[in-house]
């Protein structure tokens, strides 16, 4: 019987990166020759093992160790990048993934079916569509919104998937993968600086953000710098600067995250007070409530400031997505694992989505591991955490494979 | 003996107005067909005059009604405007101090001579080079700064002028026209809303702004703006909202005006915390000393907040200049006269510079009057001034030239 060894893990990772990088960082963007080739040597790596292989209608791959139930524990994470993107994105779960199969298949027929699942397409990196295997099987996937996406080179998404063998309108039917699912875990790096700023090697995520995405646009009356007193002034920055500041105290307020990305001033020259602002508002939070109470003090200072300062304001809605909460009972078995492998634990929310977002949202309970990310950068190739963090990861990841498969045995 | 008929510089401005604007506004810019027809029809208007006409070697053309001295009394304005201009700005004073000439010539060969100059390209719209005529006499002007100055179509300044006559680099031994000036005299529009809120018709100008102008640049932390917590942020927007609303205290604080014109925010996309962001700011004072403490006040405070953003700041100057005082006897004359004209005066400074700035600067006592403008608008077709107003200005500049013959007379 062989025991887990996280140190194989780190060694297939970085065989993966020698394979599908270069100078620039990783290359495996989904749909691509790279990403292909990124397969088959993840097909290659799984060949010793008792595992059936399938892909599904909507490209994802499927690893399936056979149990003495046909309840499911599922373990996923994706092998596709983002151009020059990092080596850890995405892929650490899968190879972990693959190290977890292996104690697991050692120890003999499991007491439940575990799978393995690459999702397919989860940067969204060439088509600007994110998501695009995990949402196919929550079925959140809308086949006419894509239809006509391209990439770069004017080729259409439908068209480049097809030669992968997938058909958009059939992407869907892949949601029977989730029959039998009664859990899903996904390892993956954190993205962000704040396990990095504890100095904690890893946390349980509690869910994705909510995102409320709106464009602001204060008007007042463009006038000569020279000749126009500040008393007689409409200005529409003033107002805009304002919201930029207040927003940061009602983030802080509410526990949320709240970013002012772009400014735009008009007439936008030296000589003139600005009379058109125009900037957008990203608001997030892990709870629903609090996301709607940000949004409304927003939107009440803004036309607090734009009464101040005499000028106008109108809110356009860019995008939103609703709080997608994890499994309270996961959240336990993380918070255990994690302890376990590393000594202390801590709870964070995700920023970014995930495909286990989707999985949540299809309503499989679901849990996240984050392990730190060094300088908070990703999508890029110096993205980079520790080894020792990485070989924690592993461990933590299989422990909570271990108790969520007790779990589900008992249900 | 006829006196002095402002209705006639109505009449005339409109005829102007007709001959040389259309339905989007003026169009008289300087060196080209139109200003030539303003010229062409300004000269046919004073051809009933006993005056001298001469252009000089920078294109401004000088009307000399011989008197009794060779000391001499200067009224100016510029008859050219910018494209889509407004029917008074520049204009109103060459043609009201016709109508001062007439009334002056009416009385028989003056004490001392009289001259009214239209300088060329006050504006400086289709070469970005604004006061040509009037730096070319005060000695201001660097012909090597203008020589590769294009327009829009690519045609160089240097060949434009020299299709009217005007040699690049003679253009300065129009100086000589100031030798024997013993005071300037201009009537404006005043292109901003503080004589209208006031509701007074007429003001006095104390002479032109002093200005700083700088480009300013936060440099902080692109981040995630899902990823990134507040309280792990280095937000180049924080620090320069912070300065968009602390140089507005600034300025009233020092009693001058503060304008941030543009501000643009990198990476300037929705989902990220802005790493980088530029702003421009204008600062003015008729007052040198406040001038400089209201650009140390901004610089101070722009560290300060670099410093509370854990951000860096950098700054590059665009442009500035000395504000120029205006005569204080011509300051007193002016009140009277406008008072006599309108009821109650009201002094005021000047953002936009003006030809009366060269004059002032080359050593020539130097006054403006300023009439009210609509809106506090200019630069527009829109641009206008209640015809009772112009009435008035034409009244007071006459009664200013009369005091300012006197004060000559005596020196």
């Amino acid at each position: 019987m062989s025991t887990l060894n996280p140190q194989r893990t780190v060694d297939e990772l970085k065989e993966l990166r020698r394979l599908t990088g270069n100078e620039d960082g990783a290359q495996r963007v989904a749909f691509t020759d790279v990403w292909q080739r990124a397969l088959d040597w993840y097909k290659e790596t799984l060949a010793d093992l008792p595992v059936e292989i399938e892909t599904d209608e909507a490209g994802n791959l499927w690893a399936t160790l056979r149990g003495e139930s046909e309840k499911e524990l599922l373990i996923g994470g994706h092998l596709d990048s983002v151009p020059n993107g990092g080596w850890l994105d995405g892929c650490l779960n899968v190879i972990a993934g693959v190290e977890v199969l292996r104690r697991i298949a050692s120890e003999g027929k499991p007491p439940i079916t575990i799978r393995l699942v690459n999702w397919a397409d989860e940067e969204g990196a060439r088509f600007g569509r994110s998501l695009f295997g995990s949402s196919a099987v929550s079925g959140y996937l809308n086949p006419d919104e894509l239809r006509n996406l391209t990439d770069k080179d004017g080729i259409k998404l439908v068209d480049a998937i097809a030669k992968y063998g997938v058909d958009l309108d059939r992407a869907k039917e892949a949601g029977k993968q989730l029959k039998n699912a009664k859990a899903y875990l996904e390892l993956h790096i954190e993205q962000g600086p704040v396990l990095e700023s504890l100095d904690l090697p890893l946390g349980v995520v509690l869910g994705t953000f909510g995102v409320e995405r709106h464009a602001i646009r204060f008007v007042g009356q463009a006038a000569h710098s020279g000749s126009t007193p500040m008393d007689k002034r409409r200005d529409a920055l003033g107002a805009a600067a304002k919201l930029a500041l207040e927003i940061r105290e009602i983030a802080k307020r509410n526990g949320g995250v709240c970013t002012v990305g772009r400014v735009e001033t008009k007439p936008g020259i030296v000589t003139a007070v600005v009379g058109q602002c125009d900037m957008t508002l990203d608001q997030r939070h892990l709870d629903a409530a609090a996301l709607a109470k940000m949004l409304q003090e927003a939107k009440d200072a803004s036309e607090r400031f734009a009464a101040e300062e005499k000028v106008t304001v109108e809110w356009n809605k860019i995008w939103e997505i609703n709080p997608i909460l994890f499994d309270p009972q996961l959240i336990e078995f993380a918070d255990e694992a994690i302890k376990e492998a590393s000594g202390s634990s801590y709870r964070l929310p995700s920023g970014p989505l995930h495909d286990a977002a989707e999985v949540a949202r299809a309503g499989v309970p679901t849990i996240m591991l984050f392990v730190q990310s060094l300088y908070g950068i990703s999508h890029n190739k110096i993205e980079d955490t520790k080894e020792e963090h990485i070989l924690m990861s592993v461990d933590a990841l299989d422990r909570l494979a271990s108790k969520t498969i007790k779990w589900i045995q008992g249900q």
